[in-house]
């Protein structure tokens, strides 16, 4: 089961809903957690990424702050692998590695713990949505500072921003209800 | 399986990292990060925590912004239940409810969405650290408010800072690394 069928999609996709002008005019946002309040459709999902990556020999999920921690950790203890946060600038308390990502406007940093990993562990990035691509990048920029290897990358959905061409070269990418 | 034995509970406690003056001076603060990391106590954790919740009847678990999101969503995926987070506010998309919570200085709000449950749901809620408690009496309060049946609250660890005080009377607390 490398991909969901195109009946599993539609049925995920409809789970999903669609919120006009959010965070800011213009903008269909698209919020999952219509998907993951339906138990059938966040376990159709789980089992799907678990079967997906449960023979590739990983060792650790990172999550990206803060929806990715909720796929991403559910996907970790569906492997037995440890799970590790990717965070927003301040929010870890030991010594971090950093990276800068552009906003609109002005920038930000994505960080992680500089132990975060056993040297050459095998990681997957996971995050909910790939929209500009900019703080996925900031993430595989981290992990591969931390001398892990990135096996590949997992997004729930793609907005279809550029996001892919952002991230094109770190990583295989994958987007589990892409069309 | 309703506690965890005190070998366990050692063991776990092992596993978290104690981080001095973070995120200001005299505090110790608690790297919940080493334990996630860390597959064989993530993964004990979580057993733990679904052979506790497994015959309760829960319909959701609600995990509390961010790190709540970590634990509740792993053990939403373990049940086959809906996952519904509590967050900070402006994050979720959706109509929403917000509750007030005290910070040191000033307050912040805590969000969910009106319909994030079936009417009578019944509801476990999660966070990893239990400090002042005024986010999770925030998210107790908005639970309530959406006509939702609050089963307990679990925590991994309880800083005893006068939290367990703060939550009392909403519902049955479980602390599951306590003394």
């Amino acid at each position: 089961m490398d991909s969901l069928s195109q009946e599993q999609k539609e049925y995920l996709k409809s789970t999903i809903r669609k919120i006009a002008d959010f965070p800011k005019p213009g903008v269909l946002f698209s919020d999952i957690t219509t998907l993951l309040r339906d138990s059938k459709a966040f376990n159709l999902l789980m089992e799907h990424l678990y079967q997906r990556y449960k023979d590739r020999n990983l060792d650790y999920v990172v999550g990206i702050d803060s929806r990715g921690f909720i796929f991403g950790a559910a996907l970790a203890d569906r492997l037995g692998v440890g799970f590790v946060p990717a965070r927003k600038s301040g929010k870890l308390p030991y010594t971090t590695i950093s990276q800068e990502y552009l906003l609109e406007y002005g920038s930000s940093k994505l960080e992680m713990h500089i132990d975060a990993f056993k040297p050459g562990a095998n990681v997957l990035l996971v995050d909910d949505v790939i929209a500009t691509g900019g703080t996925a990048k900031a993430a595989c920029e981290l992990i591969l500072k931390l001398g892990a290897n990135l096996v590949e990358m997992a997004f729930v959905i793609d907005i279809g921003i550029g996001g892919l061409k952002e991230l094109k070269g770190y990583a295989p990418i994958y987007v589990a209800l892409e069309d």
